[in-house]
């Protein structure tokens, strides 16, 4: 079997309304599970900023050199406030126009008549752009040199994402385990630092406090590409705990 | 009375747990919320970046550099991957080692029997970082020039916010209004945009579609540090709106 290579991506959110703390984000959780689970892309950055240009420029040169690919949310509606397909040929220095595919989609759906200047603008993109198609509302997102643009409401972003995949090269999916114990983090944070110590850049160990039923517990999240590497830290932390007579959730 | 000062800050998520999708941030919209509506303090980027020091100290010196205030989330606790209080040191280049009063909380907290190796480790920091005071569960934020360090809990960061306040300059409060309507945004989208041509750099208007009962609707959101001006544009949009005949929900 050919290895494959590690395939990361920068999610840049693009809205005054998740700064501002209006609105929860929804999207990074989503994008960043489907990200890794389905083409094995490691999401390794998220930024979130306001709707101006000129940052929306600067963070899209800067992430797309970065990372193999960046996933831009919000900012492709009808509205003034909606920039990012017109920051995006900015940053890239290419034509922002009609996109003549787009432009007949939004046409066919909304019929001649009903088809008004705020929704011919959403046709409006880096004029050869690809086309991320829109099963729920039409208005499709694109894809421009390694930056794919989705919309921010995430109903509709979730029903564009399969669309996505004929665009990204896939690479080695994260494999996790998670072990849960009824413990504090303090009692196991000497074991846990050697074992990442032994197994450093292969396996990932994030360590989580909970609270559940009243009691404070600890997650032990292992992460890695490798499946007997996961196992084998996976044995190493069980027999760990066990010797210090912690109580594990879920064995 | 004195024209207060616009004062913004940066949030710095710090968590492969967030970046990777397994929990869902909550403490972006709270921290954002509170900054605005308690200090007047506006947040203008958001990053959320893996538990790796380099990465950790680039984002340090480049945020702190840029905005009035940074807010570290996570990293903090007692084990090998909270790696935040170390890596603020060496983006200051400040020396780090155990702060003398958060050692004594801790080891108050605990007693000096239970206060082992992992919870010794929560006490280790910049040496001359001023503490934020933790209610909750005693280990200690801190404050390092401007960078404000806080845990990645949510229910011990909330509890620890007031003990923030002190440190801060207060801003101008940034005021909203919402305007909620029964229809779809590329119907008002050209009134809006000339309304908020008139009104630029005074009052931002965001246009958010939504779903309700089935219906489509759209929140026009408007925001500004000057109650006067918010509510001139208010009226003006109202006015706009009843001439198309579009049902308004809220007034």
């Amino acid at each position: 079997m050919r290895k494959k290579k590690k395939v990361n991506a920068a999610i840049l959110i693009i809205g005054n309304e998740i700064l501002s703390g209006r609105t929860q984000d929804k999207n990074i959780a989503f994008l960043s599970n489907w990200l890794n689970s389905q083409c094995g892309i490691s999401v390794s950055e998220v930024r979130i900023i306001p709707d101006v240009e000129k940052t929306i420029v600067n963070n899209i040169r800067l992430l797309s050199k970065s990372f193999n690919y960046v996933f831009t949310t919000g900012g492709i509606g009808p509205t003034h406030d909606d920039i990012t397909a017109k920051s995006i040929a900015k940053a890239f220095k290419v034509k922002y126009g009609f996109h003549k595919e787009a432009f007949k989609i939004l046409e066919n759906y909304y019929g001649k008549e009903k088809f008004n200047d705020g929704r011919k603008k959403m046709a409006k993109m880096p004029v050869k752009s690809k086309l991320i198609y829109n099963p729920s509302s039409a208005a499709p997102g694109f894809i421009t040199k390694n930056v794919l643009s989705l919309p921010g409401v995430p109903s509709i972003l979730n029903s564009m994402i399969e669309n996505c995949k004929r665009y990204l090269k896939k690479g080695s999916k994260v494999h996790s385990k998670t072990i849960n114990l009824f413990t504090v983090e303090s009692n196991i944070s000497k074991q846990l630092g050697l074992i990442q110590k032994k197994y450093k850049k292969l396996v990932d160990i994030g360590s989580y406090p909970f609270f559940r039923l009243g009691k404070i517990g600890v997650s032990v999240v292992l992460r890695s590409t490798s499946k007997i590497e996961l196992s084998k830290v996976n044995k190493e932390i069980i027999s760990a705990v066990r010797a210090k007579k912690i109580k594990i959730l879920n064995i």
